[in-house]
């Protein structure tokens, strides 16, 4: 990859970049000889301007990868994804605003149901709402100070989702999620992985053992797993690498969160599609940059709703004309990965993606679809080089060498 | 690439894969204007395969690099094929079944015939045959004892082809191939190529030397020529990296060595390609990987005969329902490179490669031959790849990051 030869030859330019992501956008037929979800979707607009694109296949982390979507999107904002790879918990201590210190170890914590013999019964405590989840965390606030000195926060993420963190010297992130990841089975035990993790390990066994009383008489969130460990780290932003000054339009935490980790504005939070790109409108003279995330059409794929998903993808492909209007100098349409509704999943396939620009030179391929990108002029592509791409489109990168 | 970071995504389930290798598979046209010999073959199965795979062209090495067997095999099962690159020698001995040591320097030796005057006249001695070898091996044991007390051993391969190999200590593999690879000429002489083969480099000149008084009344082979030097050295196995027990149906010694080295279970040896897909499906239930070797299509390229090569790829065609009715979860064909019979030799050209899978994404290719594949979905893909490619699509992967 040559990311960092990308990043010397960045020049100023007034020129706008729109990614466009279709979260999971990627698909499969659910029967032999049928279209997958972006083929079988009517799609007038991304099909006119595929016509007039140059389109191509990305891959988000290499061959038969299959990506989370915290390194897919690394990958599509020009960062190695495996290189800049990091627990969750630093994406939602991102996305929920914490104010963040060195010392700080994040963790993603669901409240979960546990019975009495200490089985997990629930592990998204009957996905209890957000308001319910403010209370307890108010709850744990009050009644629980740590032996050891170490601050912990407890901050509302969304539904059963809370951010933990821990304060304090030599925080190590190495120990085991107490995730069971089944039903009918106890939590397991934050286990020390590298001997250096062992002071760590015992503060959060005392922190789940005090979490556990103070929750005890709570019908439904009496116990919370912890994971996705993640010590403080940060990141050279969109506009140290690349002289963007970017706005991310994201609804869900985790995608406020990379985007705040890389240095973007977040844009106010969204509930609609419509709201997304109204936002897009609302602040197109404020930005170079936006980064506009749809996230239903992963939501549908991981439920295995072909049907469904194609709608998300005819929804998006209506609000297509209030971008054309801005006129924006480059618009990428893609996904970060693909979830195909037939896998109910994440998956490995590589992503469809079109890049329109009036500097690109156009392919051949008139629809937006996986077997016609295919034959794009971009080809099949690493994500990563997505961006150095859009950059050069937009006219943002000097020539190398005389 | 991220071979390392496939390793460490493996996951256990029980899915099935194929790798059908035809040896040599790519190829040309001999008339412009005309088909390859993939092209012209008729393939009424491998078309049908096509129709519903990602299809796609490999290169083994890299752009431009015309591969050995050896390497382009490792790159076939996801070795590096550059950094795991070892001299014939060890092949040869993996492929005879020699107890290999740590204090092992292994050759791949030719007999050769050598007139009066010390010139060789024929460097494969008339092809001798496979027992005229095993007597004469027998000969050298007996007569053969070097001073430095460094032990030799002498192993039949196959006609002219014969293991040998050096026992002690410091052996050093950087020495001078002693077969003039012409004839009329006296053979080279082992000259050490770093200061410290100087040892070895007279051991093996001591060698020769013994050789050639012991096999001075032999009328054919009455010498031998020494090339492939190799010392010892291991190789993660299939099992350890990708969790696959893996079984190699292939007659040559050298592909039996590869993937003897490779942790595979050798089947039984054989000498049709009838026999080998009847050992295909009598251990099919045994195993969760086949590597099976057609070694004929490489032959027939190198003798530079187009219509011998189509006739063996449309019989190997005819073979493939044998596989369709064990209904493997992934179904992988190709070649380890390209042995187009207008250059009677191998080449640089990419590979052409089917991968069948429920779970594959198909694209627009209908008939398997190098023309389609360029507009195949996997696209032009280093061989590498493959192996990650052919694990994800057989549910063998987990997801990278959250």
């Amino acid at each position: 990859m040559h990311t960092k030869l990308i990043d010397n030859l960045v020049i100023k330019k007034a020129t706008k970049i729109v990614f466009l992501v279709m979260d999971g956008l990627g698909g499969l037929p659910i029967k032999d000889g049928g279209p997958t979800e972006l083929e079988a979707a009517r799609t007038p607009n991304l099909d006119e301007l595929a016509a007039r694109s140059v389109c191509g296949l990305l891959d988000p982390i290499g061959y038969g990868i299959t990506p989370g979507s915290g390194p897919a999107h690394f990958a599509l904002f020009g960062y190695d994804p495996v290189e800049n790879n990091c627990g969750r918990g630093l994406l939602t201590a991102a996305g929920v605003n914490f104010a963040m210190t060195e010392k700080d170890l994040f963790m993603r914590a669901n409240f979960a149901t546990m019975d009495k013999k200490g089985l997990i019964t629930d592990r998204r405590a009957g996905r209890i709402d957000t308001d319910g989840n403010r209370r307890i965390c108010q709850k744990l606030r009050e009644n629980i100070r740590l032996l050891s000195g170490i601050e912990v926060f407890f901050e509302t993420e969304k539904e059963h989702r809370t951010l933990v963190a821990l304060r304090g010297d030599d925080l190590n992130e190495s120990i085991e999620e107490t995730d069971p990841q089944t039903t009918g089975r106890p939590a397991l035990k934050p286990n020390a992985l590298v001997p250096k993790a062992q002071k760590t390990a015992a503060v959060v066994e005392e922190l789940i053992e005090k979490i556990n009383a103070a929750l005890a008489d709570e019908p439904q969130a009496n116990t919370m797993l912890l994971r996705g460990y993640a010590k403080y780290r940060t990141y050279p932003g969109l506009k140290d690498r690349f002289d963007l000054n970017a706005l991310a339009i994201a609804s869900y935490p985790m995608y406020r969160g990379i985007a705040k980790l890389l240095g973007m504005t977040l844009g106010d939070e969204t509930i609609s599609i419509e709201d997304e790109f109204a936002i897009l409108e609302k602040y197109y003279q404020d930005y170079d940059f936006f980064f506009v995330h749809i996230k239903p059409t992963d939501s549908r794929g991981e439920d295995g709703k072909f049907d469904a998903k194609v709608a998300v993808i005819e929804k998006v492909d209506r609000m297509i004309p209030v971008i054309s209007n801005l006129n924006p100098d480059v618009l990428v349409v893609t996904g970060d990965h693909s979830t195909p509704a037939a896998l109910a999943a994440h998956s490995w396939h590589p992503v469809p993606v079109l890049l329109a620009a009036k500097t690109c030179r156009p392919d051949r391929v008139k629809t937006f679809g996986e077997r016609d990108c295919i034959v794009g002029g971009l080809g099949r592509m690493p994500t990563t080089a997505l961006m150095g791409v859009a950059l050069a489109h937009a006219k943002r990168l000097a020539k190398f060498g005389a």
